[in-house]
């Protein structure tokens, strides 16, 4: 993978940078914006790190997470150049209203407006966490434990712990080289799979009792009312969605998350070539090809049944192999 | 890892060769004795692959899984070289009462006793898999497609697809080589993970209910009597006992199985330092430091009771970081 020219002389210029990245922020998004801010502040650099909700519980192991601020600091959009990670509008970032004086965009997500100054995006990395890596190893910087920690996380969340179609013979040779930079993957595996409360799971299994399959279409449903029941919380719902594609014969997973009365948060996983982006796009809502999600104003069942009607060709889509 | 000379010479001398693995296997057994034997034909050899049980359905997809044979030929042990994958004495592979002229030992379990004129043991090998990639290249031998999804498969088993303790920076990179040999990452991980059938699914959910969380231990079952609910059978309860891992404070998962009136199989899975072998061996079961299971003649409540006795330190073992 090579890192544009003009994006490491631009970085080597500049003394200061406003590091943004996408709204409820997962492991790609927060690990690969910490080991690009400690790479630039090891050379120097001062970074402020920016995100418009708080850092999950869920990333709290990741070294640095606390520099993470939820609130602009006045005047810095003027003053400092933006660098947009693991996304490539300012509206994703949840800063659609500002303007900065200089834009660099470092995503793996296909790009859906013409943003940015320097742009570099590179749809079949498996992870922003990929392209980090090559930036900090261009940048000469020495791959310290924090960083690989991020950076391991950032890969291993978007490929599923190398269980998803983006995962590579690349994608193995760079954690190998994390590993020995001293990323440990028990550890971050542990740390991001094996860290559920007993409420979360009590939620889940409340989950799971709710499935109904439909035309290979598995929904299961979360409402407020079980958050009681269980004392967890919304928050506690994040991969619910895929649980339910271990089944052979589900092409989508639709998950279904109570927002308040009559109004749902949906979420699809989908197997091989059925793009649940597509459907998401169609109430607003976003995603990639296997995963997406969009909110709905709806009973419930009216709700699963528009699903339905979108998906016809669930039921006959091939799997990739 | 070194291949040892005198395994090589062996190998390189001999013609014929019965391929022998663990009683219950799985795609570590399956798949290295398949790449093994592959390649050893490939070289102009013949070998007869033996298991006492059939090959479980969810290893189907292994490229070569129908040469495995349940009946052995008579006169073959008097005739053709042992070799012994992925386990280490003769009892493990269901072949207790049968004598060879000559044993070779290939494993990354600990061995249990002095048996095998060749031993090559590497328990810091995180599958057998690893070693027969090595093996494979010492022999000089092209690594097929159907080689690398077998070994990949085998890797990526018993690393949990690169979550547990035993993934390294090395198993990172020879599976890098598997991928460019030809394993595809999310092919085999929805091999692996993704063909549950329906029943399966719902004997889980089933299963979930039965959740008990009694000193850091979770415990959960299977009667007879919900296989015939849900149409699933014992087979389809591979998996199950890791499920309820994912819970932080969970140290050990304990599953039981029901077998016959009052007599059930135990499978324990434990983090970081909790050696449930040590707990299984007491009932003259066997497995791995964090991975065991027994037979017990109980009722359902006293089993629990036992075991819950047994593993003390469950609720003040640190967990490895």
């Amino acid at each position: 993978m090579k890192v544009p020219p003009k994006l490491l002389s631009f970085l080597k210029g500049e003394d200061k940078f406003f590091i943004a990245t996408h709204i409820s922020p997962e492991a790609d998004a927060i690990g690969s914006s910490l080991a690009f801010s400690m790479a630039l502040e090891s050379l120097g650099k001062v970074t402020v790190l920016y995100n418009r909700d708080p850092v999950a519980k869920f990333c709290h192991f990741l070294p640095g997470h606390e520099k993470f601020k939820n609130v602009i600091p006045s005047r810095i959009t003027s003053e400092l150049p933006l660098i947009l990670l693991d996304c490539n509008t300012l509206k994703r970032a949840g800063i659609g209203d500002l303007r900065f004086k200089y834009s660099i965009i470092i995503d793996h997500h296909e790009t859906e407006e013409d943003f940015g100054d320097i742009k570099w995006i590179v749809p079949e990395a498996a992870a922003t966490g990929v392209m980090v890596f090559y930036l900090i190893k261009e940048l000469d910087v020495n791959m310290t434990k924090e960083m690989a920690i991020n950076l391991y996380s950032a890969i291993a969340i978007d490929t599923g712990t190398f269980r998803y179609g983006n995962t590579t013979a690349e994608t193995f040779r760079v954690t190998a080289e994390l590993i020995e930079a001293g990323a440990n993957p028990a550890y971050v595996a542990n740390n991001l799979y094996e860290t559920w409360s007993k409420e979360r799971f009590a939620l889940l299994i409340m989950a799971l009792n709710t499935l109904e399959i439909k035309d290979n279409v598995a929904i299961t449903f979360v409402t407020r009312n079980m958050y009681k029941k269980t004392g967890a919380s919304p928050e506690d719902t994040e991969n619910f969605p895929a649980f339910t594609r271990i089944m052979k014969d589900v092409r989508v997973s639709a998950f279904f998350r109570e927002l308040a009365d009559n109004y749902w948060k949906v979420s699809l996983r989908s197997k091989g070539d059925i793009n649940v982006a597509l459907i998401a796009s169609q109430y607003d809502g976003g995603g990639h090809k296997n995963a997406a999600g969009y909110e709905i104003k709806s009973d419930l069942e009216s709700a699963k049944g528009a699903l339905l009607k979108a998906l016809p060709f669930a039921s006959h889509s091939p799997i990739e192999k």
